[in-house]
């Protein structure tokens, strides 16, 4: 997944909840400083919602380039590599229908 | 240890290493989406300089409540914990006196 600037920490932190508990893992990839805040507070968050399953996450940055897709241009993005000490794992997060967070 | 938008991020890097070496760990707060981007930075490139030495390093992003001391003032930190997968470790690390980066 990609992060920007504008996006919703809240609704990141979601989605990267999700990630870890269907596949054991997720990267995000974001370029620019305010993108790397909102990363690192989505990640923060999404750590408190997989704890309530007894889940440990943690991350790992990596430089990488990506081309942007408008532009061809090529930039140097930060790549999170969010992952658990678990593997994948069965329960709720919140943000998913139905449940309320 | 504390990161500001104006530390520089070679010299963090070391920093984090060297702590990962000598203690198997690191924590570093900071205040802003410019710090938290340049901590990013230091963190990604002090993995690339103790994976030299075969450590895997790792961190867990959460949120903290600092005092500034000049003010007294509360403010929301993030606090990032760098860990290796094998505590404290031998060898040298780029920065260090003597030895060339």
């Amino acid at each position: 997944m990609r992060m920007s600037a504008d996006s919703d920490p809240a609704a990141a932190a979601g989605a990267i909840a999700r990630g870890l508990r269907e596949s054991g893992g997720v990267d995000v990839l974001v370029i620019g400083p305010r993108a790397v805040n909102q990363t690192v507070k989505a990640i923060a968050v999404a750590r408190g919602y997989v704890a309530s399953n007894g889940v440990d996450a943690y991350f790992v940055p990596s430089f990488s380039t990506i081309r942007v897709a408008e532009t061809s241009e090529e930039r140097t993005a930060i790549r999170f590599s969010v992952r658990t000490r678990h593997g994948a794992f069965t329960g709720t997060v919140p943000g998913e229908s139905g449940e309320s967070a």
